[in-house]
């Protein structure tokens, strides 16, 4: 039972999507923490490091293995991460010590990162894609209706429905332009050991690099971002960005669905326990308070670049607590568009 | 499988508070629900709405009821709230249409707020007074050592111990009296109606609160607080101040426990993937992190009073997003300080 | 030249509130600062720890002294603080170096603030009680009135137009009260000298506090608040829950104007450059942006509750950044709403 | 006199940065409004939409025209924005009201805000420019110089100068690239009339578009982006990225100055009212407030996206009171980092 809206057992019922749940879930960042290690043993064999033949079986024993979850929650209560009771599970199951080696907790966790923003972006580009889809279709059906423009709250002049919805349409078009610039340097391995430098990996730093980011589909960097966060701020952003326009998107249609102004029907709209003729226009509410809670959140986000020295707890932790959160919500959010758009019977002046 | 860090597999091993997730739980939440509603069909038959002992079978057969979670997750899903999902079951269950009636979905979802947070305070009190003595005992056995007094990062001149102490328990003792001074605020029944104006209990309003208040040991109110908000800032507020000042205590342990520094020692400190001889204070660190959760979750709080006309679902749904988020923060981090100060195993100028 | 709204050429025709703004300017700050001077020059004398005849001297000499401005703002470029830079000029001036002694730069920077918080609290709550009589009235004018009311933003019941401004009006009311339960705790004069602990007074301590409270009327307090920001805190909170509750009526009142709503008229609403004949609610619209622009600055506030060891640089200067803002976009705020509530025609279903 | 402390009498010592508060003053401001204005009047002319001559009249009055500012901020009190009493004024110096004729407030103030956007970016990238080449000196002199390297505030292995500050070049070097791809974007007219559809442009839009454009040599685009505040965003986000990266530089050089650890030596830091041996580490402190002063308000021009309708007075007017003073708080951030890596005296192991 999660207080969390997203996994919340009845609440999730609006706010909940199960496919960028998936994404983040615990399950799934195990996996690319399993596929890191793996990745890692196998580099070591390949670039010399350690036995080539050893290697591949540690890494196979890696993926192979079911992992004692009780042990990794205990470990984290220890030692602030899951990854020592990890590492020492996998030893033991490899029976050897040469797992994880050169690595850092943070290598194994930000790289987890790096792979599941990837997926968390390649979804919101599909479903971008759908909306825009969703959008063109009412425009095509409906945009040559005419509106009044209102702006400050006020009556302007005569707009199309064209006019309207291409507001709506062409920031999630630029959105969808951003997920192609800033794939390449969000998904990037994170390969720095102890203290960044990758001192550990002597001479064969470049290789072992080049080798886990080839098995994990990721690219190379020349060093470490453990402390430099500006593409964690940047996929923020584009979350917010994305939960923003929509919100605007559900803003408007809040005010297109008033008595008085009616310029939008709706089917299948909230009900109300005292006032079983209401129709509320739930969903697109839901888009305005995704928007202002990703504002509320990116800001941590930003707080969390003040990284001290080589590696800070505080402000890596400090992403733990935002980021994935915002992700869920720019999910929820494109989700629900579809959803509430899918739902538009009619735009338009009233009759 | 949760994304929240207070409730995920392994985080929840730094980040989890066990009691305080319990008072936040959504059986917990469902249990208020479902009390309100035992209470207001009691209040019915005791201000002459309905037949009082029809009433009462009413009110037990809520309390004694088994809710199907599932129908009010579809039904969320489609009215935005478990509430009228919720109506419709008791509604069968109890064999009459009298449930609920003259109440609002806000009423009962607000009043099993105002009981949760109340809780929460109570929780919060608890451990703020033990922590108030764990640090008055720091005092007593370390109090009289000397240290370097800093200011702006930088040795100025020396203190005592007790001097350092002093500036974490002060501001504790402090929120234990605005505990107090909030609670009554905070403890008030959640009765409006449709509008907020209760005008569908006539002239049984007074009675009617009065009587659901007393079941519920809430405060009565002159009017609903649908759209008034204060309060809820008032107890985020409070929540930010607590996990604020712990923050505070947790970055100057961080500090103290530097090498070249070492004013501090700690027992059992978190260990390092690559570099086993290291001890983080993980702990400390974990506080800093969750002050700043909380200062930023607090902006969505404030964000919220905009609350437009009778009702907003924005507003109040982006409270649902925010405010249990904190509770939790705040929990965990008394939790955490707890451990923190008995880890002390020295404070003061290094030998 | 500005770019701060408030004090902005032509944006302060809008922003501008010129109370507050004296109230925090640079030469109010400056006299706050002088008279702490002037009142710690005296307390010495009284207390023994400076002849007093000399000290009254030294104090005369502060009050009747003229600052040299660009030496401060050198001093500011060297040192972070105005203080070193203005305590060698009032040496100077007294042709004595005892002047300042025992104090810190903080001292004499909180205490003209715990001053300034105070007199704006005491503007706040004028204007408090002014825009609750204007409310009062309004609610005899046309309290009566019916009008719909509005939940989620769809049509839900009929309400009267008293039970709208009731939403508007109590939330002003009971900051009245908070203004004055915080009053005494703002109203605290700083002391603390270089590490917080007034270690340089020795024992003549309890006496400078009271007697540099009792010449500036503010109230003692046992120790330092140099790191212990919890008052500040809830200062920044009273400011944005005024501008919060503001805010709702804004957005009210903006959604009341509308085409096709027409529940309020107003007079000498805003022009468009565009379009003449549109009468834009820009005080109401404003409204929204200052409260949604002090639930954005409070966060910063709270971010600089992590005050590490006896005094934090970082951490002050956020408040520096944050707090006078907020005070002038409450003012700001308050100001708009009386403008706003007086061109207030009509209120109530149209006709 | 302003509570800003950019702008402020003396904290403007500390704080002030003379260049991107020229970029951002009143008078720059109005220039920009005037250069549209007149390029509106040669592109009216051009397209055929006034009389050529008439117009490159008009223009010329309008560059050589003296504003009365006292009327723009009545002006601004009435109408929430300056542009009808500018017009007003420009329409009697020129003699003709063939003066903004189908354009709109927002066209004048937003086509004035992206000039002023690009300006500062030209200005920011050279300071960044400047830094990354001291960086790239210091590392020249200091890099091989053993340090330890140190993560979660303790101790961990040793590193060397340059694996320091390499994360702190590398991410301004980034930065670099990303103003390079953000120029376009931003650098874009703002032409839409009364509701952003250029409907009173009729056929000649796209030629008073590119005319207009060409004139204030800015991109042209295919709608007018008045509610589409996507690059808005984006910039902000920009300037906290910059001020987010330097204050983990400041934040380091904090750590790294303290008493114990004396791995950096700074020439001509702050001094202290109360211990005149003390040398703080303020511009190093600073540039962690302006980071964390950035990090809030990106909070608020993400709420500023939620831009109802075809034009919301009240998002635009939050970007007011945020955009500016991010782009100070920048400015400031980069003029000190100037300061404080001019001061390195020393790096490294202490002796």
């Amino acid at each position: 039972m999660s207080i969390n809206v997203f996994e919340h057992p009845w609440l999730s019922g609006l706010f909940g999507d199960a496919e960028i749940s998936a994404i983040w879930a615990a399950d799934a960042q195990l996996a690319h923490m399993l596929a890191f290690e793996a990745a890692w043993s196998r580099a070591r064999g390949a670039c010399g490091l350690s036995d080539a033949q050893e290697a591949e079986a540690t890494a196979q024993a890696i993926e192979s293995t079911t992992i004692d979850g009780d042990d990794l929650r205990r470990g984290t209560g220890i030692d602030g991460l899951p990854i020592p009771a990890l590492v020492k599970q996998l030893k033991a199951i490899a029976g050897t010590k040469d797992v994880h080696l050169g690595a850092t907790s943070q290598d194994v966790i930000d790289t987890a990162l790096a792979i599941t923003l990837l997926k968390s972006l390649d979804l919101f580009k599909s479903r971008l894609e759908e909306i825009v889809g969703q959008l063109a279709q009412l425009e095509q059906r409906f945009g040559d209706q005419a509106m009044m423009g209102r702006t400050r709250m006020q009556a302007a002049l005569p707009i199309t429905v064209n006019d309207r919805i291409e507001t709506w349409r062409l920031p999630l078009q630029g959105y969808l332009k951003r997920i192609e610039l800033l794939r390449p340097n969000i998904g990037v391995v994170q390969v720095g050991g102890a203290v960044g430098n990758r001192a550990a990996l002597g001479d064969h730093s470049e290789c072992i690099v080049a080798s886990v980011a080839k098995a994990l589909d990721l690219n190379v960097s020349d060093r470490a971002w453990h402390v430099m966060r500006d593409t964690v701020v940047e996929a923020a952003t584009l979350f917010s960005l994305i939960s923003g326009s929509l919100g605007k998107l559900g803003q408007d249609i809040t005010l297109m669905a008033q008595q008085g102004v009616g310029e939008i029907t709706l089917s299948g709209s909230g009900g109300s326990s005292a006032m079983p003729h209401k129709q509320n226009p739930i969903l697109a509410e839901t888009l305005v308070s995704l928007a202002r809670y990703n504002a509320t959140q990116v800001a941590g986000v930003h707080q969390a670049m003040v990284h001290e020295q080589e590696r800070s707890g505080t402000a890596w932790m400090l992403e733990w607590l935002t980021v994935p959160q915002m992700a869920l919500a720019t999910g929820s959010s494109l989700l629900l568009t579809k959803k509430l758009l899918a739902s538009v019977e009619r735009i338009g002046e009233a009759g």
